[in-house]
């Protein structure tokens, strides 16, 4: 257990996607390569929304062909997501490895989102996935708010197990849970994600934390504990809204690779350049983002001189 | 399991001492105060040591004599630390309820901060913990750098259970790990903890943790895994060093408390008031703290318009 932890890195996508200063495709880029050279697992490196909608993400199809013609042997997993047919079309065409795509689990958030309710998003994004298979992708089913939501507070877990088992029956067995709001606790990841591993001891399952209240990090070794595999972070922990002083961005990437080292665990990454990168991308927004490790440096790193 | 959870609030003593702006008594009394009507179990308000030395505790005898007088059927207990039998002896005299004391794990920093080595000083707390035990009094003792050093690096497990077994034999067993630099993981914690449950199943343990790489919430639910009752935590996460951006304050007590009454825990404990402490303590150093609730405000409370 809490062996084969796999690296979602995610910054790319949910952590620039609140930003307002626009990243030159060159810095993204460089970003993204370092933190393949990192040995991250899973990259996430954009969403295909509309450019008008999210212009950060507006060079998401040329960031993939770039990817998929520079390193057509990668061992790094370039995710995109994807919220309806159209950007599905765009992935197929740019060289995406792994499509991820979900449901809100709050029917507001959902209709917000994408003007459908739940039960019709669930059954489109299922068709969607069972599109991406047949195109030989991988692909991640997930549910957001699946914690709770910020427009409808408390979300039932009965909820969130019936699209899980929904997307279970269709076949797609790789189901991430989603804290979009951080409303999750340690004691509900447990529970909701060892009702999950009840359902279908084989689901390969990913957790998805913000830190808004504090709790990404906890949530995490609750999850690790639950059974997950998959867990998506953001370098530097990126994700937070830079308008207000709330840090609810994503769990730090290099803080849990930290973490995971100090229990010998995935040895194999870089921790070095992680940091390498979470300390370039602070430098470009020209503020402290919320890491810890990529200020302190890492504990065998000797302390730098106040 | 996970239901009795204590709050033993340090963050007038371990966080305001790293602080140089002294903080006046009248804002002490008013903080304190402050702690006690939101509920807090424990507030340990300042430690006995030399005034030239910390003189932003040169004014502890002072602060239990208030308290001591102004609350006499106090409900919360008012912990002091103390480092010599100097310190005991003005602690006896002032109205201490609970003594806390500890050696450090780690030879260099136990002869730094002490001049003795290990086993000297486990002497020594052992018979000072005797003589408050004797005048009627609580005591709790500590190992300090119990899961890493910033001199040593890597500190033994087998050191800390070796104190403990010291302490349990004297007949203490109210014992707390703290983690001094901030080095523990939620593996570690739940490994150490363990073994000293294994040693006696009825000690009642504590825990103490450092946020300094991120790890302060998840060693905390690790520990509450693994039977610890007592969580010592400071308010708005107080207790970083002022002087640099790393955040190596205390577990944060309203982070705490807001995640725990989310699992419908400590129900009884006033949020909005500790919330209120953590903006008056923020205010007056005029910076942010590391505290997340404090600023997000709790989940129940609407979103202040951005």
């Amino acid at each position: 257990m809490k062996r084969d932890i796999v690296i979602h890195e995610v910054g790319l996508r949910d952590g620039l996607q609140m930003e307002h200063r626009t990243v030159p495709i060159e810095t993204k880029v460089a970003w993204a390569g370092e933190l393949m050279q990192a040995g991250v697992d899973i990259l996430q490196i954009g969403s295909f929304v509309h450019p008008e909608k999210v212009p950060q993400m507006r060079d998401t199809d040329e960031l993939f062909r770039h990817f998929a013609a520079a390193y057509p042997h990668r061992r790094t997993v370039l995710a995109g997501l994807v919220l309806n047919e159209k950007g599905l079309e765009r992935g197929l065409a740019c060289g995406v490895d792994m499509f991820c795509m979900g449901v809100s689990a709050s029917e507001t958030h959902s209709r917000k989102n994408t003007g459908m309710g739940v039960d019709e998003a669930v059954g489109r994004i299922t068709a969607m996935a069972r599109t991406a298979q047949e195109a030989g992708k991988k692909v991640q089913v997930s549910v957001q708010s699946a914690f709770g939501c910020g427009y409808e507070g408390a979300v039932s877990p009965a909820r969130v197990t019936d699209i899980v088992a929904k997307y279970l029956e269709a076949g797609f067995g790789n189901v991430s849970l989603a804290d979009t709001a951080g409303h999750a606790t340690p004691g509900q990841v447990e529970e909701l994600f060892g009702a999950i591993r009840d359902m279908d001891a084989r689901a390969e399952l990913t957790c998805h934390f913000h830190n808004t209240y504090g709790l990404a990090m906890a949530n995490t070794w609750a999850a690790l504990g639950a059974g997950v595999k998959y867990v998506e972070s953001s370098v530097a922990g990126l994700g937070g809204c830079p308008f207000t002083r709330i840090a609810g961005g994503n769990l730090c990437t290099e803080d849990f690779v930290h973490m995971l080292q100090r229990m010998d665990l995935r040895l194999d990454l870089d921790l070095a350049t992680l940091i390498g990168t979470a300390r370039s991308v602070a430098a470009f927004f020209e503020r402290d983002l919320p890491g810890a490790v990529y200020r302190t440096g890492p504990i065998a790193e000797p302390r730098p001189a106040s």
